[in-house]
């Protein structure tokens, strides 16, 4: 069973900016802002080149992603989710994922990327396992 | 001289939501949302117990936060902000910082913390070494 409860699937489907955290080879975290989906119980991002957060992933699969999701808890401070998890990359796909995402958080009818003939890229898939924050999932236990 | 050129300094005094990345004792990731602020050229945030992350700094220096900061670039992707740095560890002060600044992140005249006599907390100041992202910060030598 997935750790992710509904309200932290919603989170990750709609558009929030997620902040992807991976290893660098001296320990140190390497931070990029990501588009997310879902692909059943894993979360998914689409790449065109090979940057360093894929090589990072390559060496060490664990992860982090954060996003703030616009609400506000009763004692008025953002709501938002933190999931940790490990990582793995497949090979192509990436235009077809960042045209389905860019949908999301750009808008309907958008072209994306858009230039022509974009290399397949990658996906990453990350499988979550632990969930925290500030927001209805945090109160899973082990969150 | 701060790595952080001016656009990078308004972007963290601004009222913008911080992901701050420490690292956990088995070198995974550890992520919360902090407010932040300056103290000339470090990056400052109030903490009122002594929490994971900072038990993390204690050990491990090395951090990252990463802040969306509104803007979107000439490709339409959204601006963000990236800072890698050393993080240390002061006692006391922290009440008085977050009622500074949750007047910005939360509004002019509001009290907090919402508590009589809240304990005298820590402060963490981050010393930036390298800023990345996407943004006018980016276009920094080395970033």
């Amino acid at each position: 069973m997935s750790v992710l409860i509904d309200e932290a699937r919603a989170a990750l489907a709609n558009g929030h900016l997620a902040h992807l955290v991976t290893l660098n080879p001296d320990g140190t975290p390497q931070v990029t802002i990501v588009w997310v989906g879902l692909e059943g119980d894993e979360i998914v991002s689409g790449h065109l080149g090979m940057r360093q957060k894929l090589a990072n992933v390559r060496r060490d699969p664990r992860v982090a992603l954060s996003l703030v999701t616009g609400g506000r808890d009763p004692t008025g401070l953002d709501e938002y989710l933190v999931v940790h998890g490990t990582a793995r990359i497949t090979e192509g796909g990436a235009p077809e994922l960042l045209q389905r995402l860019a949908e999301v958080y750009i808008g309907p009818g958008v072209k994306f990327p858009p230039i022509e003939d974009p290399p397949p890229g990658y996906v990453l898939h990350i499988t979550p396992t632990r969930v925290g924050g500030v927001g209805p999932w945090a109160r899973l236990p082990g969150s």
